[in-house]
């Protein structure tokens, strides 16, 4: 049995908090005295821990949150939260608890609790919503952040600010909603079927009810991004391959190097951890299609087909920024890989995990479409700002995109067996 | 070879209209002189037809157009336009054959045209958006219908508007968006990929373009219906399974009795179609999360766990509306399956193949979620009109739900091979 297959039995937690069972019931629902379903023994659902077979389990428990280097699965519910008014500091270690009991749980391919959907008392709500009943864990996970706006001074966490866990600058071009950017927390639920990760959201903040609310939240599909090389890379709405020439999990010392946050970065309790940035990317997706084909790969810098890089080769060929074509550099410098790459940025590089999103229309009928980026790293300064600071200069995909929404979060390291994210920080 | 399985050379249409290809480059951009992609006879993804190995594929072609009792891919995207000012008989034509021309590649996984993504002129925009590159049709299938208003003076279509295509009545409880209700055209793009079928309303978006615009799309996710009986009944945002005691695909008596219209309904170029009623339910999540598993049941009339009505036995047990408890009906008169039943509607049944759909929050914190529902059947105002009166004025589940869009399509029978989608309309 390793770390991530414990059991409730193992744990050193067994269930939600009377906080988060609250929740589950609804503050001032007024029927709490006929019996919390939780403490109930049946375990309907103890057959579906999705640990056996072809369904993929990742494991919750372990020094590193999963979500950051793991494969990256096929659908994403994002979210972010604000702690609610009148919320303490022991309230707020309260929630990561039970969001991380629950978690684990979920990621298992289990229900929120024990007696879950069905096994509870009849005239209690359930603890858990139902939706992924008979669904195998299908891949989740789920990770867990911090925005700056936590390190104010509601918790006595002002001192316990990781450095690196900067503030956002003003990107030219911005045109944020402050209503759908930043957040005290985050949730990343990944898993290769939606209802799984709509489950997990919903289900965390069901629990999170008074003490956190629901600030934003995005869906996505169609990973953008492969975090590992054992995934083809795929295409965003542009139609282009993206995220070739990024970091990937394999890399093992330059995800050491650059993702992982360590002790020696300012913040102990980070160690472990990294840094999540998020940038909701609207494409102009009718604006780009009317380009020629031409203006596209010139403003991508590759070819549309294949993805490989102007100056010639196949997608992964090295790309030769000194090659020339009609006297002119094959890679534009204005290009989007070229901007964006390491060579141009100090050798700043990202682990991506962005996904695309299609959120209806707008009153012009035009698909309001593109990219939820994603990217993880351990100094976002040198790294993210570095890199999004040159693109947003002169980036030619600048006519075609605006960045709508952002959010910047310490991403803890892994709770330990049984514990909770965060545990390092409140400890 | 069968009839879904023609390829480009069999087909009676080489390509996309001049109209479709100014769609596709942008009317007034400016860059058409230089040569329009098609034509050119490179099939860069002739490989990418879709029809071998485990990726399903459905045919496009056919007596019936595919998407009705075709097994419920897991996902949607849903598309009404309205037609541009402007736009003649003729020019409708014109995109309906595009639509089909197009339509018909995509489900055998090829791109919209033969020069598609990267195979036309580098100096005009690509035919196809290039999302779906490498992708296999992953089960795609493209449902087009007529709404009402299409049938009004504008294309001489008044006196073919079919009798069973009713304007729907206004509902007990209905708060309808007129922005996100109705539309002279529809398309249903179903796939077991996402970005499949965002890249199959995308780029009929763009082809239409000029000609008719995005008037409301929708995307959903985890099927909440079967439709046909070798499909597990999947479970809706209520965490209930959705659908049990619906019509199925193997019902084929009942499909040709409830399903599928006949030139003896008052429309003999319908002869083959079925009438599409959508419906867009915003569920109340979080109340309903905070009612006890007894109010739950006791709204649904079914048991939370295996799905069987609370008469007794399993999921697929007959419903004994006789059935006591504590001297009551055991199935409430007023839950969801008994007024839904069609015991209590003269027999009346749906084919029903509605979606999850999570649309991010609202401005409270609340998951914008629900159920987007769409029926097949061939009459209904008989069908679901009596059925959905039944609902809007007694049903429990009434204080949890609201309807916020509605449509409803004649949808054609399905296009002979190289014909179009509306060819017995217009012929």
């Amino acid at each position: 049995m390793t770390d991530d297959e414990v059991t409730d039995d193992t744990s050193a937690r067994s269930g939600l908090s009377r906080r988060g069972l609250l929740g589950l019931a609804g503050l001032g629902a007024g029927v709490l005295g006929a019996g919390i379903g939780v403490g109930a023994d049946r375990a309907v659902q103890a057959s579906a821990t999705g640990s056996s077979g072809a369904q993929a389990t990742y494991p919750f428990y372990g020094k590193h949150q999963s979500g950051i280097v793991t494969a990256a699965q096929d659908r994403l519910h994002f979210a972010a939260f604000d702690v609610s008014e009148g919320t303490t500091r022991d309230d707020l270690v309260g929630l990561l608890k039970d969001w991380s009991y629950a978690a684990a749980r979920m990621t298992r391919g289990e229900e929120v609790s024990k007696s879950g959907a069905t096994g509870g008392s009849l005239y209690a709500p359930p603890d858990d919503t139902g939706e992924a009943l008979g669904l195998p864990a299908a891949g989740l996970t789920i990770t867990i952040g911090f925005g700056p706006s936590l390190f104010d001074d509601r918790f006595g966490l002002a001192s316990k600010r990781p450095p690196r866990l900067i503030d956002l600058p003003s990107f030219a071009g911005d045109n944020l909603d402050d209503a759908m950017s930043g957040g005290d927390l985050c949730i990343q639920a990944c898993s290769d079927d939606p209802q799984i990760a709509v489950h997990a959201i919903r289900n965390l903040s069901r629990i999170a009810f008074g003490r956190a609310g629901l600030r934003w939240s995005q869906l996505g599909f169609g990973r953008t991004s492969s975090t590992t090389r054992g995934q083809a890379t795929p295409r965003n709405l542009f139609g282009f391959k993206d995220g070739t020439a990024n970091l990937k999990a394999e890399d093992s010392a330059l995800v050491a190097k650059d993702v992982w946050a360590s002790a020696s970065h300012g913040a102990d309790w980070m160690d472990g951890g990294s840094y999540l940035v998020s940038r909701k990317i609207r494409m102009q997706i009718e604006t780009w299609d009317h380009q020629s084909l031409k203006e596209q790969q010139t403003v991508v810098g590759r070819d549309k087909g294949a993805g490989a890089p102007l100056s010639g080769g196949t997608e992964f060929s090295a790309i030769d920024f000194h090659a020339k074509r009609d006297g002119a550099p094959a890679v534009p410098t204005t290009s989007h890989v070229s901007l964006a790459h390491p060579d141009h940025n100090g050798g700043a590089q990202l682990l991506r995990r962005g996904y695309n999103f299609v959120d209806g229309n707008d009153s012009l009928g035009r698909l309001n479409a593109g990219l939820f980026f994603i990217c993880y790293q351990n100094d976002p300064e040198n790294q993210f700002v570095r890199i999004q600071t040159a693109l947003a200069a002169n980036d030619a995909m600048n006519e075609y995109v605006q960045h709508v929404s952002s959010g910047i979060f310490a991403v803890p390291p892994g709770a330990s067996r049984g514990g909770y994210v965060g545990e390092t920080l409140f400890a």
